[in-house]
Formats: structure tokens, sequence, C-alpha cells
């Protein structure tokens, strides 16, 4: 039987972070590679992971009076090439539909890559006037880019879910107030969901999305202690409001262009939460994120009966407050049960045996560290909330421990070369703000700005590049 | 004022289906066309009833122990072609991704027409053992047919949106029996959710599923009285687990191939609903399925303000049990603002003036029959839940009233031809159950069997076509 687990189980380190990523989200019934290159299939353990998401973003967005549409999975090629800049970005990623049934389309069609082209077209016909402001879409959708980078299951892929947000507002000020709104929801669902922790900041001019006047991002780090990028939130201005020309009559009788922003949170932070909270033994998943919470082992023994209805008492009792399973299959050992459950990120797993049951007690196993505890059945209500909450608690801390561990604040540029090569993780760095010393750190790093922290309190020195006033500090990193 | 009404306004008749149909869904905002013929934009209202069928279905799913998944959109043509007949029948309606950015793609890909063959490779993997049954996943997605006809919002496009669940069982029983499971879902949320009554039966031979055994279909009217098909269920047997090489290990050591059904709503039902109960004022929502369900119109006077706090108080006081909107606006006649929310399908309508205040009342009118009342204020909480509820059962029994008056009984073919030319509807006649008499109605009066009603005791008579004893009542119709 244990031959079995051991080619079940993960076999290569944390470490080797490609292989072992892999791994994890396979072995564990997670997620599925299909025959497309950088497709996914979402089992249901990580299909739950995103509907969750989903539902909590959604339901903060609706408290913000933004509502949900659904636009067209394909746009007209000449939609496209509305803005310039945009389309220069995308063109060379874009998956084109040229053939409905045997019949050669006319036009060819993209497979949206996002969705700002098709739905400023239909803005551009619905505003009129200033009554019909602010009006602030949203869409949870799929979208496809034709990477041809290496691909890696949530954190680059052809086709992955997410949520699209796109607004316009009658003025500058109510399109930049949006911003610390949706970032907030961002952050608060990374930090309370996913027990992820970030660097908010703004993007640089180089960096920023194409066609934005500014980006802001939640950067975060993989295992291997390369950035990554979160949620992200764009401010347009009247850039995509000129090319797709939607405009609106104000109170003074002016007609204006809008203020736009789009704002995006993708099925990548699983990917993220995934590589940062789980370990050798297999995934491992926040509780409020486990599509089964807490796992019932029944160990069996002369008393099979009473075990097993002890047990179905205890699943029943529990089902009311978690999701819970009990996994009475027979001809398998604990062992082989405890292994499985732990390779799939159980959160909690109860054992219950029959001496446990002469003592009216129960052994309670966290996943996060594996620790065991002797629970007194009574008891077992709050000690398992309490459990929830300390799990969430001390996967966020670990996290947050090794992103800190990873900021490294430096003022030279020997230094920062320096942790390039050792150490990586996130370097903050003074910078002057301009383009050019940021360009000439990146072909000689490797590193660039992932973001400008919003948080600059720690401004000090001389840019590392140019050796002229710093502006900012700006937050350097090797990145996906 | 009112000329701007009048424009704003529907200006078919019903009659008139097409065209009414097409104004009330885009005037009442509901939903827009895109330029990509077939393809349909569902703006706030439309994508929050296509949101609240999900939930709902969803959760009823969910009791069963369907788990939801979620597979690529793109599928290898050589996966479409493991199923010869299910190919058949897909290759012409499919649109085809043949580039990736610059590149040509080796092998062209379909966006999805349904996922069974992209699940089944899957399911060939991962299911080994009687364990491993039964496997029920199920995925809300978006799916593409590219349909040459004349396409129809919602009742005929080229992507829609839907379920498709995919389940797989040890043996033909367990997977029968979750036929009238999943139907009686269906048939839950048509009625209950939809307002939508219904004939449930099975597909003949001829009409079934590509690839199914046999197949069962709810089937409805339009206003037309031409027959439209709503959710259906198919059961696969084990033809696609042939095509798939989707077999198991039984507890008595024999392989065996799985047992598979397929079922599917999708927004269809939507314009189903919209088509049968909007009118020549415009749309009318069923009460559970509304974005704003009730609508207050403070009726200004000499004493704005008094009327405008009143409005707010009973907003925020309705607000906890209710989706509701307080339209405030300035600028435009209380007429007009009725005129507005009657075109947009907001199911009650809450008029409050100075006069109202007075005598402590307001005025309550329903969008379905238009009727109003006086209702003291103490009283409204009680009063808008009975009407809510009054408001869907009279849209279900005008609805279903339709239906019945549009079930003839025939006996013969002559009276049969006679209903087609005049009443149209559905016509149950006696059907011998041989195909060539099918085909022959229907290549001579264009009338198919959109099913066999499960209800047979109205069985009666000989064949209609060949005269041979009957053996069903068949549900025949001109269908969409």
């Amino acid at each position: 039987m244990f031959e079995k687990i051991e080619t079940k189980g993960i076999t290569t380190k944390k470490t080797n972070l490609g292989e072992w990523y892999s791994e994890v989200l396979t072995k564990s019934e997670f997620i599925d590679y299909s025959d497309v290159s950088g497709c996914y299939i979402l089992r249901p353990a990580a299909n739950f992971v995103w509907e969750t998401i989903k539902e909590a973003t959604d339901k903060e967005f609706k408290k913000l009076g933004i509502q949900d549409v659904y636009f067209p999975l394909f746009i007209p090629e000449k939609y496209l090439k509305k803005e310039e800049e945009n389309f220069e970005h995308f063109k060379t990623e874009v998956a084109w539909v040229t053939h409905g049934g045997n019949s050669k389309l006319d036009e060819r069609l993209a497979v949206r890559p996002t969705s700002e082209t098709i739905m400023y077209v239909s803005y551009s016909k619905w505003i009129r006037s200033w009554r019909d402001l602010p009006l602030r879409y949203n869409q949870w959708n799929n979208v496809v880019r034709w990477e041809f980078k290496h691909p890696m299951p949530f954190i680059r892929g052809r086709e992955f879910l997410w949520n699209e947000g796109h607004d316009a507002f009658a003025t500058e000020e109510e399109a930049s107030a949006e911003r610390d709104n949706v970032l907030g929801i961002y952050q608060k669902i990374l930090k309370d969901y996913l027990a992820l922790p970030y660097i908010a900041g703004r993007k640089s001019e180089e960096e920023k999305f194409a066609g934005a006047v500014a980006s802001y991002s939640l950067e975060m780090l993989m295992p291997d202690r390369f950035a990554i990028q979160g949620p992200a939130f764009h401010y347009d201005g009247t850039n995509f409001a000129k090319s797709f020309d939607i405009k609106f009559l104000d109170k003074d009788e002016q007609t204006k262009y809008v203020y736009q922003n789009t704002y995006a949170i993708s099925t990548r932070v699983i990917g993220i939460m995934v590589a940062n909270h789980s370990d050798e033994k297999g995934l491992v998943i926040p509780p409020k994120l486990a599509l089964i919470q807490i796992v019932i082992v029944p160990i069996m023994g002369k008393d099979d009966e009473i075990v097993l209805k002890k047990a179905k008492e205890l699943k029943e009792k529990l089902s009311n407050y978690y999701r819970v399973k009990l996994d009475d299959r027979k001809g398998y050992t604990p062992g082989y049960k405890f292994n499985e459950w732990e390779l799939k990120g159980v959160p909690i797993r109860i054992e219950i045996g029959p001496k446990d049951i002469k003592n009216n007690s129960v052994v309670v196993v966290r996943r996060d560290n594996i620790k065991k505890y002797n629970i007194i059945i009574d008891n077992l209500s709050d000690t398992i909330k309490e459990l929830i909450n300390e799990i969430h608690d001390n996967l966020y801390k670990k996290a947050e421990q090794f992103l800190n561990e990873h900021i490294t604040v430096v003022l030279n540029y020997d230094e920062f070369k320096k942790v390039l090569a050792d150490k990586l993780g996130f370097i903050h760095a003074p910078w002057c703000g301009d383009a050019k010393c940021e360009n000439s750190i990146k072909e000689e790093t490797g590193a660039k700005i992932t973001n400008i922290p919003f948080d600059q309190s720690k401004l000090n020195g001389k840019c590392i590049y140019c050796g002229k006033d710093a502006k900012y500090m700006a937050n350097f990193a090797k990145s996906y």
C-alpha cells in the first residue's frame, strides 16, 4: 500500500519550483493539462477557488454600484485597430477566428484578449448626457492571449478567467477616486481569502498598460523570489474616449470626453496562492477557499460500526457550518488517506478511532503545519472555528514574513547587482524617475521596476544609475 | 416631453413578433446588438437574469452532488472527430481558430460548440475504477455555433451562455435516474423563476441529439405559436465511452464502459421568457429575475422636500427585502418616468405625492396588468410581498393558459393540417412510432415532433399518417 502513496505523492523539492508546482497542481487533482498548450482544466477544487474569489469580489463591486454585463467573445479586427497603442501591444498574441463552418469570414475576428474595444464601441452609443454617467460596468469572462513564452498553469496561460471592469466618469476626480475603491477590494480579497501579502504601487511609464495614462498594481513574490504582478487598475484618462468617440453633453452644455478606468483580477492569483502556501506534501489552500475544509477519517478497529456511526454524527454536525467530507472508503489504510488529503490540501483532518470514542475526543490535524491536537468532542465546533482563523492567519504571516525578508533596500548599483545575484526578491532602490536609467538597469541586470510603492516613506539617496536626486524608491525585481 | 416617450416606446404590435421582440429588448436597454451578427450584448438587467438562473440552478445541482469544473475554450479538431455522428452534426457550424498572433497553427482549433469531446478525453484518463464513479461534472460557460440561419437574440445566436453537465455512471440504471433529477431542476427553474410552462417529453429518434441514445426536452411556445426547445437532457449510453475509451474496473474485476448523460439550460430561456410575458408597453420580467423589482417615483409638487424625504425613507425600508430604485431625477415628468420603467419591465411601481403623504398612503402599480392600488404605508411591506407572488403567478397562469389553448388534440391528418394552417401551437396526434411517417409529415407540412410527452394518458386512435395502431401521442409543431 505504501508504495502507491510514494508514487502518488510529490517527488520534487519546492526549490525546483517548476516541476514541484506542476506536481502539486496535478497530483492533488486540482488541475489537469489539456492537449492545447497553455490551456488548463480546472477540476472541482480549483474551480471552487475561482468561484469563491469571484463571488466575494463581485459582492464588493456591487456595494460600490458596479454592475455586471456580458459582451461577445469575438471582436472584429477593425475595433481592435481603433486604439493604436493597445492594438500594437495585443496584435501579436491574438487568436484569430477565420472560418465559420466551411465558410471563410469576410473579416477575421479576434477572440477577446481584453474587451475595451468592443465595450467602448457600445459606450459611445450609450453615453449621451451627464445623466448617463458614471457608467460602471464589469464582466466575468474568459480571455485568450496567444503567448509564445513557456506556459505555466494559472501564471502564464493562453486562456484565463478574470473580471474586467470598464467605467466612464464625467470628471478626472471621480475616475481617480475609483482607484482606491477597487484596489481596496483586490487587497481585501488577496489578504482575507488568498492569504497573500503584496506591494501596492504605481507602474512606471515604461511598464504601464498599453493605452493607459497610469497603471497601478499589486505585486507579489513567488517562492523562487521572482516577482509576479497580481490584480491591476488602469486609469485611461480620455485616451480611449478619444479613439472611440465617447462624449457626453455636460450640465454646462459643453460636449466632453469621458474619463475611464479598467481593472482586473484573474485566475493568476490562484497560482500565486498555490505556489506560496503549498509544500512538499502537496497542496495547501487557505480554509475559505477550500472545497473540502474538513476531512473526517475514521480509524477502524474491532468496533467499526461504532466508529463509523460517531464519524457520521460528527460529519452531520460540522456540515452545518463547514464543507466536510467523511472518508469512509474501505480497503485503504488511515495512513494512505492522511497522505491523500494532505496532498489535496484539505485544511483540517479529524481522526476518530475506538480509543478516541472512549475518551470522548478526536485527533485534529492542521494541514498548514501538521500540528496535532486532542480535542474533547464537546469543544470541537469552537476549536474548529478558531483553527480555521489560525490557519488562515498563519499562512498569511508565513507569506508576509517571506515577502518582508525579500524586500531589500539598497542605495547603490553594486549592492543592487549583488542582491540580484544572491537573494533576489524585491529591491527598493532610489530612482530619478527617468526611463533611460530604468531601461539601462533592465538591460544590464534583467530587473525591471515592478511598481513604485504608494508608501514612499523610505525615499532616500540618489538614483542608483545616474546619481541624480531620487524621485522615488522604486520596487525593482526580476519578474515573471 | 411626450413626443420623446413615443419615440422611445415600442412602436410595433406583438403580432409582428420579430420586430416587436427586437424593440422590446433594445429599447428597454436589456440587450444591444453587436457588429458580429448573432452575438449580443447582455446589459445589466439581462445579465442579472442569467446570473440568477445560474445561481438557482447551480444550487440545486450541488444538492445532487454535481460539481463545477472549467475546461478550455479551444478543442483540437482531432478530438471533435472522435465521435463521428457528433462531428458530422457540428462541423458545419464550428468557428475555427487558425492563427495565434502572426503564426498559423499546426492544427486548427474549434471554439467549443459543446464540450463532450474535450471533457471525455480527460474522463478517460481520470476514470480507472468503480471508486471513481459516479463522476458528475458541470460547467457554466460560453459556447459558439456558427449558424447561418437568421439570428434572433437569445433564441438563435452564434455565442450563447449555458450550463453543460456531463456525467459518468457505472450502470445504466444510475445514469437513467439522473434524468428525472436534472429535468426536475430545470422544470422548477422554468416554473418558479421564469414563470414559463412547458411540455416535458422524449425526443423522437430522428430529433434526438447527435450521439445520444435518447434525448429529453422541455418544449415551450413562442407568441407566434411556433414551438421552441428549452432545457434538454441526453442519455448517451456507452456511445461516447466507446469513442473516447472511458472504461473502469468494476467491483467484479470486469472492465466496463461508463454510462453517460449530458444536459443543458441556456440563455435561450431568457428569450422565451421575454417573448411570452412582455407586451406593447415593453419588457415584462418575473419579479425574482428583475434587477430592479420596485421603482419609487416621487410626484413633486409644492412640497418637494417632504415628498423626497418620505420616498427615501420608503426606499431604505424596502431595500432590506427588495431591489429598489428611487427615481428622483429632475426635469422629467412623472408620466415620462412611468413609461420608462414600464418599458424596462420593473414589476412594481410606487408613486408618492403630497396627497398620498397626507393620507399616509402610496399608489402601487403592477407592471404585469397595470392595476393600481392605494396602499396604507404601514401595510406596504406585506402588500408588496403578496404582489410579488401574485405577479409571478399571474405571469405563469397567463402563459399556461396560452399554452393550453394552443395544445390541440387531433385524430386525423386533415384536422392536423387545418390546425397548422390556422391555429398553430402544439398538436398532439397519434403516431405509430415509425420515422417514415414522421419524416413524411415533416416534409408535407413543415411540422416536426418536438417531443413525445411523458404524459401519455390521452393515447388514442391510429397514426395520423399510416393508419396503423398508434404507439404514442406525439407533440407536433412548427418550431424555431
